[in-house]
């Protein structure tokens, strides 16, 4: 069993706020995260999966089709976009790093070939903030 | 003459719209930056300043001023704001990157002692792009 | 079950001596980090935590929070300070890097609220020297 | 357990190309990677070790002895070479990096001592791609 | 006058080797770049131009363009080849990447647009060796 | 004229303290700097040279030999020490990253051959922070 990464990149936009509270309570829990004019982000989105490798390749998935597999599904949905309005499968989230994660492990399971097994979505908000997710 | 750099960041969403054009045309200059939802970005700012060393302490400027600086004038005003919406020194700028450095030099140069002269002011709007002014 | 990691860093100096032993086999086993007029770093920290997304904010800890309790409870014990002479829970500890991951460890536990479980801690001595503990 | 981790580097020319098949099912499967002609990358190796802290030292391997090792049984022999041609324990290997890890887990857990025992050989091909290897 | 700067990259192989010597001379002169099996690198290369702002758009050139410019005339030469066999405009030019630099400044500066003017050709080797060139 | 460029790293303890000056008074210009028990980086010392390229090797000074060369008369002089203490060429100098580019520049100009002309000397002491001197 080896195990693949592959780091994409995206640009988005977000507010972290709950219609159900008042705005006072979600600027007490969110602090600046719940401007209601947005903010944002240039996500750093890393992929890792598992598999056994085939002989005649010497790999069990070329990381270009991975790469294609994920702009596909993930990249092209969230990039330049606002996460609270815009992406499908992020409809009725709060959009924090760690919902976001989970959406994308989602996604992502649904389209990845059998050989190659999702093993942790990973993002970085910013430099010094990140969230992992193994399933 | 000896120079001194300070990295800074924040966070923000913007897009690229000009009023005086049709949405199409928009789109047809902006890309995927005209999205009317906004999209945003982690900015690094980095900012360079020059002076003679004073013998006394070794430097011109301690970095720890120069920072607080950058930090009161700048990073507080764009820092988790719509830079469309929120800036007041951004009022009537189209927000792309190289307006926004200019607009930095020009606030940043009223706020800094004598003995600091600005030199550039250099922002990555992602780890691929990035723009320089020097006045 | 999900995780949250955040990066912190602190600068400090420290020497590698055991006065157990001679100046001489001290140089052997430490070579140039045994010199006696100390040498230092800067360190980057990260740690990760892990928890269950609460519904309502999305998170199971606020990265704020959990950035002020580093601050507060082991960046402010360690930075700009001799690991060797200054730090309250080093002492008697031989300031090793792997030694320093486990005091943290220890250190920041206490620290925590109960959603947020202490997963590992990280530190970088260089940029090509890191050490982790899980506990 | 403490886990101790740390970065080497090679440059190196490769091609990926089964001689089993034609240039047309070579250029399919491995795209650009095929050129006849090579291409090559700074390879990126982090290995990680773990082990049980001596109290008399503060570690349980010197990590200036760690790098001797790599540097001595991996490196000296990666590094400037044709991953093809010039690597001996890489003689009929299809040098993906998925099989140069493992050659090089198999290589290095022959060379490590007793106290030091071999838990990850990760390797970034690119900044954006990497490979990792728990035996 | 701004300056806006694109990062690209390109994996390429090659070696330095002067016909014109002995195998013994080149390997004096060029140690183990001389190897004749080739070796290779991830090169980064960094573009930066300058010009006048336009203010229907707040920018010179678009950075998107700029992008496609490098890519077709330089990234699509240059990329998984042999820089001592398959590229045309390196025909006859010993490899290195200072003649590299100065060869992609010739090529680039027949295909930007005039309000784009080339500042600088900027190549990392390696994260700690890099070639910067001004025309 | 082309330019060269080369990383090299240190690790140092320093002390921000001016002895014409009392305990208060340095605390309240240098801050947690003048800590008398000393502190430390990780040094990031960048060091471009320029000059004409030899037809014959691509090259006007083999990078190798300039790492030698800085190696040589700075990083040895300089690695895991302390540099209000340790460092001859350093003696009765405030050690500010800023006077140690100065110094650095001085020493290393003296080193140089004549066709690699010194044109900055660039020090990082933390990720944030760097102080560049062109002489």
């Amino acid at each position: 069993m080896i195990y693949l990464t592959r780091h994409e990149h995206f640009n988005a936009a977000h507010k972290l706020y709950n219609p159900a509270w008042t705005k006072e309570k979600n600027e007490e829990m969110f602090g600046k995260c719940a401007n209601e004019n947005w903010h944002g982000h240039n996500f750093e989105l890393i992929v890792t999966v598992k598999g056994e490798i085939n002989p005649d390749t010497g790999y069990f998935i070329n990381v270009k089709d991975l790469s294609k597999i994920i702009q596909e599904h993930i990249i092209e949905k969230l990039d330049h976009k606002n996460l609270n309005l815009d992406v499908p499968f992020l409809k009725g989230v709060m959009p924090t790093t760690e919902n976001l994660a989970i959406a994308i492990w989602n996604e992502l399971s649904k389209h990845l070939p059998k050989e190659a097994q999702l093993h942790s979505v990973k993002i970085y908000e910013t430099p010094r903030i990140c969230v992992e997710y193994f399933g």
